[in-house]
This record gives C-alpha cells, structure tokens and sequence, in this order.
C-alpha cells in the first residue's frame, strides 16, 4: 500500500522565527522543522516547498553591494537559483540529521526547480512584488536608466525595484520529482516559488526571466502535478481566521473550497499573507482533495484532521 | 541492456572560457556543453560534476562586500551550495534546451550535493587553499582576529585567506543520485566538489565545515560510489601531455595507472591543474575501470577511445 503523498510548503520566513538571519540562526531553526518531517515521513511521502523572500533578498542586497566587470552582480533568477542552493542545503542537511539522531538512514534530496510561466501573464504588465534593496530617488532613477528595474516609492521608506509575480503553469523537474519521490526520497522543491522561467513559442527551449512566482501558488501547482493527497502551507498560527486580530475572530476547522471563496470575498484574508495561502489551499482542494493551512507545530495533528483549517473537495 | 554509465566532471573555468563573467555569458558557453552533453545522452547515462572556483569566488566577494547584521555574509560552505544553485540551473536549463531543439524531453536535474569529508584530515592542519578577495596586510590581521580566518600572503598581490583542501570520503545524496539515473535521469551534481561537511563521531549527524574539496577527487569519489564505468575529466585541453608547453610535449593516449604514477614521480603533471586531474582518473582507472581526460570538443571520440588520455586498469 502507497503512502499518503504530501506537499508541505514553508513560508518564507520559517527560518527566521526568531528574527535571527546567520545561517547558524537559520540552521538551527532548519534543526527543528528536520524533526518533524523525520517524524511525519514514516507515514507520509513527503515533497517539502518553501518560500525565500528574506534569502533572496540578502542575496540581491550583496549582489548589488560589488558590482564588478569582474564579479557582476548576478540577475534574480539567478539568485533565486542560488537561494535554493543554499536553504535546499539547510534543509537537507537538517532533515538528514534528524534521521542520524534517530539511528537512521534516508535518502533527502535537494532539488533545484524551473517553474514555467506565460510571458503573456498580465503581471508583467504590472509588476507589484517590491524586492532588494531601498534606494533614494535618484538613484532609482538611475537604475531605472542603466538596469531597466522598475521602481517605485514602498511605503515612505525609499524606493525599490519591483518586479513581476506571474502564475505558475509547469514545472520543469515534475518527473524527477515523481521517481526520487516513488524511490523513497524526501525531496526538497520549488524553493522561493521557483526560478521563473519563460518557454520560447517555436522551440520551446526556456529562459529565465526576472520575476517572483508566489511560493504556496508554486507548491500547489506542484501539488497538482505530483498528484499528491493532500496540500499543506505551513504558516506563523495553527489555522486560517474569520476577523483576524479582533475581538470576534473565529479560527476555521473544517470547510468547503466554496466555503472558503466565499469567505474570500468577503475579504477576510490579509493580500500578501493569508490570502494567497488560503486560495492555494482550497485551490487544490476543489480538485476532490485536502488543502490544510496550519503551524509547523501542529502539521502531525492537521494530517491527521485533528487540529489547523482543513479544506476538503 | 544498461547504458555505460559515465562520470563527467567539467574543469572550474568551464563555464567562463572567453572570460567573460556575466550570468548571460555564462548561460550562453553552458548551452554548448548542454549540445554536447543532450548528444552523449542517446549512449550513455551521464552523471554531471562541475567546478565552482569563479563563481564562488565571486559569491564570496559579494558576501563579504556588505556584510551587516541585517544581511549577514554567508559562510563559505554555504556560498557552495549557492553556486550549486547558480551553475546546477544554468547547467540543467542548458541539456532542458538541447532536447528542447530536438523537439524532445529528458529528465534533467540538479542535486544539492554533500560531501563528506574527515575531520582528521591532515588538510585541515595545513589550510592551503586560497579563496574570494586580496586583503592588505592590516585588513588580513583583523580578519584573522574578527572571523578566525587563516590568511596567506598570495604572490605579491595581497593577503588572501586559505582554507583547507580535504579528501572526500563519502557523497550523502549517493542514492539518490543512483535513483535519478535509473529512472532516465541526467544528474548535474557534486558542483564545486561539494558541500564539505563532517559527521559527528557517535551519532553521525553532519556539519558544514569551511573548506574546499578538489572538484576532480569529488567527481572520481562520485563516480565509485555510483559505479561508473568511465570516468572523464573535461579540461581546456584534449590530451594529458608529457614535457607539457616543451618543444618535445608528448600527447599521452592509451596508458595504464601504473604508467600515470610513474609519470607523477617523474613530475609531468602541474601542481594546481593537470596534477589532480590525472591522479583522479588513474585512480578510478585502477579499480578496473576507464578514466580519461580529453576536453569538451573531443569528449564524444574519447569516451569511444579513439581521442584523448585514456587511462585502463
């Protein structure tokens, strides 16, 4: 009998719960999301996705930092190719450990994903996702001149480059996924949504290109292609809320996917936080299957329907 | 009938041979070797090492130039698995886009890749290995007293510092790399010889340790552990020569491992460059198997021994 096949994506600030950003800090925090997959995968097949917006930043900070004609700054699909590197390594190497403690062995994998997207998606018409560094207006100016970076004024704090977050539509390792899944791997993949990359129209050959996929849309879109059971997107709080942060707030259990875009609707979900988390979840859901939004603390219980929002089709 | 399995390792300079350093240079020299590589694919099941020294080299100065405690640099362990990220994209999308001309697809991936080396090296006593950016001689004091850094005087150039050169003694994702390939895989992996890491004396676990592991000896290690049957080393060359850049330079073709050593004692081979190229491939060479060293151009001939160094145990 086939294990349960789960896809558990992280947010992009699991790392950093307690603020700390060394990668001795991150390793640590790694530690402890390590145990837990460990524990979870004697029953589950695991597929782990996680975000990288305050990696992938840092990256684009000491990029910038030395711009050289001897060491140029790299692009951001490049970075993000380097942010998988580095947190598939993290969390590899934690998950292994867990295993060593436990006086096992297990084969954990990192992999470093391509996510298709449509260079005809909307959003990059209007690119909206601020990233790197915050500049004064003249230097935005300058970059706008000299890079090309669209830029704009975040919040009264200076201005940022910001760049497209299109949709998902493939993924261009689904399959090695699937075989190291079926082999018996834990795999680590679609760090940071992603790198995002075009397909051209004749040849379909690919081409990376400067944007940032939403990392909970990536995971379920690989959720879906792997056929998993079940979806998790593991965030700060144990569910997903009605009136989140006042007075009359209701966590919710279990529901529908019309339920939930419903609630949608009626805006109760922050844009940029619960938001895109929820609608990944229920987004899988309607397609006859489990979405769950929960706490990493409580992940064991929400498999088992025991605890966290759990969305069924 | 199984495919010859094969083990290519492409030297550090591989993706920079005009010397131009930007991400889309680097892109354009890799999709010549994904040409290459997508060919050999039809014959042979094909495991892909590669060096890093440029490119981390170049994280490294990045990392370094504004390190803050918002956006702390990264260790060098983890600046390996970042270039892991960056060359095993640039690499995978480049063998992506070779089948993508011959209107077909292959499982191409890249592995996030530990490798193991022995806290006891000797290696580790004496740090040889100079890494990222030339210091003063009073940047190289504070350096040594701030971040416990050995640094070196580098050819009258500056200060750099230096880092251990350890052997590999095992790869933590072996298995899976094995899997990939069973199931049709292309695998980049082992990427700037790997993320050196030791394991704890009783329960195993492993740590990231600041060192460099030679590109060639993590390739060789690689292809034992996955028992290859050729093993190449690529390089900008397309034979190991004897009296190398003499007037009486003699091309080495077909010899035996006991042939290389005697070669090695005579001192054919430059410290730094062919020495440990050639070593790597006798190496594999004695355990009854091929090794060869030839360069990309000529890699299709010598894996079929009519070009290159062929070295038979």
């Amino acid at each position: 009998m086939s294990k349960t096949r789960v896809v558990i994506a992280l947010g992009g600030n699991a790392l950093q719960q307690n603020g700390e950003v060394t990668a001795e800090a991150q390793k640590k925090v790694a530690s402890q999301i390590g145990e837990i997959i460990a524990k979870l995968s004697t029953r589950y097949e695991i597929i782990v996705a996680h975000g990288n917006g305050p990696q992938v930043g840092n990256i684009l900070v000491h990029e910038e930092a030395a711009s050289t004609s001897n060491a140029p700054a790299m692009p951001l699909e490049t970075a993000v190719a380097m942010s998988q590197g580095q947190i598939g390594y993290w969390l590899s190497q934690a998950i292994d450990n867990a295993f060593a403690r436990r006086r096992q062995t297990k084969k954990v994998v990192s992999v470093v994903t391509q996510v298709v997207v449509d260079r005809n998606d909307p959003a990059f018409r209007w690119p909206t996702k601020p990233i790197g560094e915050f500049y004064t207006a003249e230097q935005a100016v300058k970059l706008t001149k000299t890079r090309g970076w669209e830029m704009r004024e975040d919040s009264g704090r200076g201005y940022r480059r910001v760049v497209p977050s299109p949709k998902p539509i493939d993924i261009i390792e689904r399959k090695a996924i699937v075989s190291l899944v079926q082999s018996g791997a834990i795999v680590i993949a679609v760090g940071g949504g992603g790198i995002p990359v075009t397909r051209t129209k004749v040849l379909k050959t690919l081409k990376g290109v400067d944007a940032v996929i939403d990392k909970d849309l990536a995971a379920e879109k690989l959720a879906e292609l792997v056929k998993a059971d079940i979806f998790v997107s593991v965030t700060g709080v144990p569910n997903a809320y009605l009136n989140f942060g006042k007075p009359n707030q209701i966590a919710l259990g279990m529901l529908t996917p019309t339920e939930v875009f419903e609630h949608v609707k009626a805006g109760h979900f922050g844009v940029g936080s619960m938001l895109p988390k929820i609608q990944a979840v229920a987004g899988f859901a309607s397609k006859k299957r489990i979405g769950i939004i929960t706490s990493a603390d409580n992940l064991e219980l929400a498999l088992k329907r025991r605890s966290g929002t759990i969305v069924q089709g």
